[in-house]
């Protein structure tokens, strides 16, 4: 891969990020009113404005990167429902954020304050009621979602297959958020769980719902693609999620707007953990254990489990493992290009080649 | 409105009732298998089990006589996908109940334990991850909902009608639990608030909703009709909320499955309270306003304020407003005999009647 590529690819990306952030504001300016039957109160408006703060409030779109791309793979023309299925990827990326952040009681999200916190800073003498908006808010954006596909103008068996995508992914999301809950509560560090969470939170909704939507929306047959892209999905989800769990512990906060070790805090048994279980003595392991899941895991105790991680080359370790599930996925999308059209299967390559270097 | 005019609508409900619980057991003894693609661990088959066990505990399935009645207002002949419609609006429920009782930190629901309870007692050290498996139950059901109706076996057009339909009815019901936590926390005694709840929380999912969607598989086009039906639903909606309310302090808990009291306790501010505080003097209002919301109310206290509103009638005028409203109703499902089937028209009738006196 070279970095002019790179380059290319990053600047398409930008392209589609930067377009997709204008139709979400103006698809956020018009919903108060498409809602509006009757007199909402001072709260719906609010919810409605915390849903739209975080939603427009950065994140990378690289889904909405990969349906663009993945509907050109197929063509160049411009292909009607792109857009919905667009603002439907992000809103139900917005619905599980929402409630990920209620289930962890997170109080940040993409540099700002989480939802679950907004609202409580909105009601400091109710916080049960506060649980009770932003759970709302969560709902709505998860319901919304649905309805911006639902009313997209497109023909009646083209609008069935993208809506059957995405309440596929509905559910896989659901599934993937019970499996994490379980992964963690029953502190189970098998490596299929492990890979199920994986394939269930991230790579069924982050890569592979993009890929089947762009393709769909585009025309494209899937029947016989299917396989090829749930591979490229799972390496790629893989790749990705580790690259997550590496930032978490060698990342920069101000980078990623998370504080530092916020999974070790959470308890959550990612690939980090495992790679620095299996790397460490039984006195280190204790060090580990301790901070794991403890809230009162402080940044001097990330800091000591930070200093195990390096001097046991885990961090050298866990990078290997992501470029090499980044160079499978970009293998296989190379295989694309006996049907499909250069300058997208390009795209598909150099991303997780990409993924393996970002820093937030 | 002689009673064996009622005996017969009762008896009609009881068959619909009795045919769709066994139709919803079936859908979830095969539903794990729908879902299983993968491993799916332990947690994923108890939260679909948490979700069948409140969905089939009991619920008197108006909403479902409802819509099989809406649909014999047009035709006599078994109409394609009320089934679906059916399981998409009783699965549309269980979502809010399990919703409602997380905001509320409810313990029990129908004669067992809230799914939020149920979850809490299978990780009793863990709570927060108990509201994790909670929120995602509820999470499951509001999406399974729209899945199942999506998955009818019916023309495009008339699926794209029915889906309309359930889309709106989940952004309304998030708008009237939104506006209900406000009612609450603002401890507004607006009327128009209060009728804006019952609107958006009862009549637009529980009425209107089955009748649409039961008039819309049966080929009806509703342009003609929508007023009636809003109005219709509206003031047995309001009968319905206010028999809720009554049932809350005067009702045999017995027979309810909820503790005396419940919406004092939790602080609503519902049409009970409402009569309450307008009937009272400043001394009762005291009483009234200590163990409204407060978690420490008593059953000796509810029992206290009971007595106070015994003492001042109020029991009686609010009968009097459920029956006024009832019969409003009831006037205007008399007005469908028009253009709408006998037998069916006089169970839309009926129903309103029933609800004035329901016990639970």
């Amino acid at each position: 891969m070279n970095s002019s590529a790179l380059t290319v690819v990053l600047e398409r990306a930008a392209g589609h990020q930067q377009r997709f952030d204008s139709s979400f504001e103006k698809y956020f300016a018009g919903l108060g009113g498409d809602l509006n039957g009757a007199r909402l109160g001072r709260f719906t408006p609010r919810c409605l404005e915390l849903l739209a703060e975080l939603s427009l409030r950065g994140g990378k779109r690289v889904r909405v990167a990969l349906l663009h791309e993945a509907a050109r793979l197929v063509t160049e023309e411009e292909v009607p429902g792109l857009l919905e299925a667009a603002l439907s990827l992000e809103l139900l990326h917005s619905h599980a954020l929402i409630l990920d952040d209620i289930i962890d009681d997170s109080p940040l999200r993409r540099g700002g304050p989480s939802t679950l916190y907004a609202c409580r800073a909105d009601l400091p003498e109710n916080p049960q009621a506060a649980l009770g908006l932003a759970m709302m808010v969560g709902d709505l954006a998860g319901f919304l979602a649905l309805r911006v596909l639902f009313h997209a103008d497109l023909p009646a068996d083209r609008k069935q297959a993208l809506l059957d995508v995405q309440l596929g992914v509905t559910t896989d999301t659901v599934i993937g958020q019970i499996l994490d809950l379980e992964r963690d509560v029953v502190s189970s560090e098998d490596d299929g769980l492990l890979e199920t969470v994986c394939e269930y939170k991230t790579s069924r909704y982050s890569i592979l719902a993009p890929l089947r939507l762009g393709l769909l929306a585009a025309g494209e047959d899937l029947a016989e693609h299917e396989e090829s892209l749930h591979r490229y999905a799972a390496l790629a989800g893989v790749s990705g999620q580790m690259r997550d769990d590496y930032l978490d512990l060698f990342g920069d906060p101000d980078v990623t707007g998370k504080p530092l070790g916020a999974d070790l805090r959470a308890g959550r048994l990612t690939y980090l953990v495992r790679d620095l279980l299996a790397a460490t003595d039984a006195e280190e392991h204790d060090t580990i254990r301790a901070g794991l899941g403890s809230p009162e895991c402080t940044p001097q105790a990330i800091d000591r489990i930070r200093d195990i991680a390096y001097r046991h080359d885990v961090h050298e370790r866990l990078q290997s493992a992501i470029d090499r599930y980044a160079e499978a996925a970009a293998a296989e999308a190379a295989s694309w290009r006996r049907h499909w059209r250069e300058d997208a299967v390009a795209v598909f390559e150099q991303l997780p080649v990409w993924n393996t270097r970002r820093t937030k």
